[in-house]
């Protein structure tokens, strides 16, 4: 098969037909599948049905240093799930929180947090004229709608296989103040599976903001989240490194287990510096009594320590990892020769990212939409949902079942193929 | 026995130095007891370990509209979730959020969307030189907590046994524009145990604030929470009467089941009307892919209805109704005639207002805290911390076992008794 790109007007032409005929074979049978979300299907569900065994009517429910779970208090988490939680985020259990179901709400927070009382110190950012994110692009759409959501600006940085481009990192934080934070998500990112390498975390914790209220929000969302257990990324530490580098208040490290136990009813977590947490404490001591620490007893009986927790991911692994080839060979089946499309393969995360001919993206949204199969929005890995070059497509193959995804996917190409003839033809 | 306003020098002295006997006599006894906070005892948790069993491994966790609860999504909370809290707090259910476990995030989380997004188009809060809220005192701590975090300035309201002084509320909402809401525990309130009046309901829903951007922050936190099955308080419902007066966006109504099922694990839900919703979800669509599913299903599934409900709170107040009347008789034996302190007699709720001399109140927490026994700190029913005339004390009669509690409250008697004369001999 020829190159698109080198084909005849005569030819595209052709094609076109013939792939036109079987895109109405698609509609014709009305499909209804869903790419759009990372969200774990019913068999990854079904592994943490135990959890909802492992505490019961004669359950003790107390902790190892006496306090009743079932009551007041306990403002930064159990003892056990601190531990539990820090283990996994490679970290300290006396620098960490435990908070609620949700670490999107948790970066949420922060950034109102800092909206209104600053950070350790700082003038509050609602007072200020203009506060500007980093964000490294293409990324995860809800992180840039919090800082959209808080009107602060958000400059694009391109990513690349080690991670955001660094040297733009680095000059624009050093040279301008209004620039308070950068979005990452580290490992596995979301949503090109990319890791970054040991030499851009040590860059990162090295990186000298002009603004001392400049932190690096490390979404570490995917850090036991591997497909694979003998290719597994590695990410050098980031709040040791920090600290190392003389720079340990530099970051705020977020994680939950909602990809691991139930999304929506796991426990989330932030990791920093104990003096970001001690600022961090004067918020949370006004907004809350306490999380649920049932649940975080739950997670602690049901994983047992973080073995157990590593032992549960293999079994996650086990379901995704059959997705992610049959999606990956499809594209490389139905795409690899044609030049009109390049896509990630990850070890791990939930997501694939595609890069279609520039200006085909939304066209090839829509087109899947048309057939019945949702993808996430193209534009959506963007901050204000503006891919410039309307290319990024991020795929999500964790929820579908094989045989949908199998199909979906396959429609997808052949509507990466579809908007891409009618590209070149448009251009003749 | 005499009004200690009534006796000589001689008599006051005479009485301190029998006083300070017994006093010596309590601290010997190195007690180490609570009456601080209103947490429910281990009875009463005990009561709601069925709620650990409802849900198990071979569950089937789906609502009745085809919701898996252990996937993401769902903002506003399942249905059923909705309906059974609907029903405890007598509005619609499709007037309802369901949140996380903590009614006073729900709070928090109003109060700092107010100050960076305002309310429902108005000016935010952070943009204004001066925001100020009314707080009927005595009141709950934890709300002035917040006010006075965000640097909200905030103004004392007598509390009556009708509610807040309305007069007072009405006039100065209607002339002031910087005020933009109001504190209230409508029922069985904090701490008194005082609930509004008819009267009371119906002037809150027909205020006319020169602020558009006010709110009456309607922390319902003891709806059900009667002690007597025979003699319960009723309060017309505010967000129906609100709309009756055509003022239907005036109210934001908070309550949770965190006194009902387990504190810090139970949930929470705002009620309001339907513009004050939509204003709500555009933040709460940024702040999180959803809540905790699983323990709203979990809540439903144990509580069955409200009827069940409303029949588990009775085996609460079995529990709580000799504690409060444990300590109302003590109050009543030992302070009866002595003129030198006046107490609530609440019918539900979690605490009995005490009010001392003036200025012994903190004196006498200190007496208390010397011998053991601690107290919620003098002052922390109001704002800043300050009460004007250092006498009010709160007590919680909940969380210690009966003999404890009776033993506590003996020497909190004697410590108001203690103070008192020291007081009366200081003028003398």
């Amino acid at each position: 098969m020829k190159k698109y790109s080198e084909l005849t007007k005569e030819e595209l032409q052709a094609l076109k037909k013939e792939l036109e005929a079987k895109y109405r074979e698609y509609q014709a049978k009305d499909l209804k599948l869903n790419m759009a979300r990372g969200k774990p299907c019913v068999e990854q569900l079904n592994l943490s049905m135990g959890m909802m065994d492992v505490l019961c009517a004669n359950s003790d429910l107390t902790c190892e240093d006496g306090t009743d779970c079932r009551n007041y208090g306990v403002l930064d988490g159990i003892k056990e799930a601190q531990e539990l939680l820090a283990d996994m985020m490679e970290v300290p259990y006396d620098q960490i929180i435990i908070y609620g179901n949700s670490s999107l709400n948790v970066m949420y927070d922060t950034i109102a947090r800092s909206m209104t009382h600053g950070v350790m110190g700082s003038t509050p950012w609602a007072k200020l004229d203009k506060v500007k994110f980093l964000c490294p692009v293409p990324g995860y759409d809800r992180h840039f709608k919090i800082t959209e959501y808080f009107g602060i600006e958000m400059i694009n940085i391109p990513m690349t296989k080690d991670g955001p481009d660094m040297d733009m990192v680095e000059e624009l934080v050093a040279s301008d103040d209004s620039i308070k934070g950068i979005w990452c998500v580290p490992k596995y990112s979301n949503p090109q599976g990319y890791s970054y390498s040991d030499l851009t975390v040590r860059r990162f914790a090295r990186l000298k903001p002009a603004a001392k209220d400049f932190r690096i929000y490390w979404d570490n969302a995917y850090t036991i989240h591997h497909l694979y257990e003998d290719e597994q990324d590695h990410l050098v530490e980031i709040l040791a490194e920090c600290k190392r580098a003389g720079n340990p208040d530099l970051v705020y490290k977020f994680a939950s287990t909602s990809k691991i136990s139930f999304p929506g009813s796991g426990i989330a977590a932030l990791a920093s510096s104990h003096n970001n947490l001690d600022d961090i404490k004067e918020q949370l001591t006004v907004q809350t009594i306490g999380h649920d620490k049932v649940n975080q007893l739950r997670h602690v009986r049901f994983f047992g320590d973080i073995h157990g927790m590593i032992e549960h991911m293999k079994r996650h692994a086990d379901i995704l990892r059959p997705k992610f080839e049959a999606v990956i060979e499809i594209l490389q089946r139905e795409l690899g020769e044609l030049g009109i499309g390049t896509w990630t393969e990850p070890k791990g995360g939930y997501f694939i990212s595609f890069d279609s001919l520039e200006g085909c993206a939304k066209d090839i949204v829509a087109k899947c939409k048309k057939a019945g199969v949702i993808m996430t929005s193209a534009g959506a890995t963007y901050p204000y949902g503006k891919d410039p070059h309307d290319s990024n497509i991020r795929i999500a193959p964790s929820y579908p079942p094989l045989s949908d995804l199998i199909l979906a996917t396959e429609l997808f190409t052949l509507c990466v193929k579809l908007s891409s003839v009618n590209k070149y033809l448009s251009q003749m």
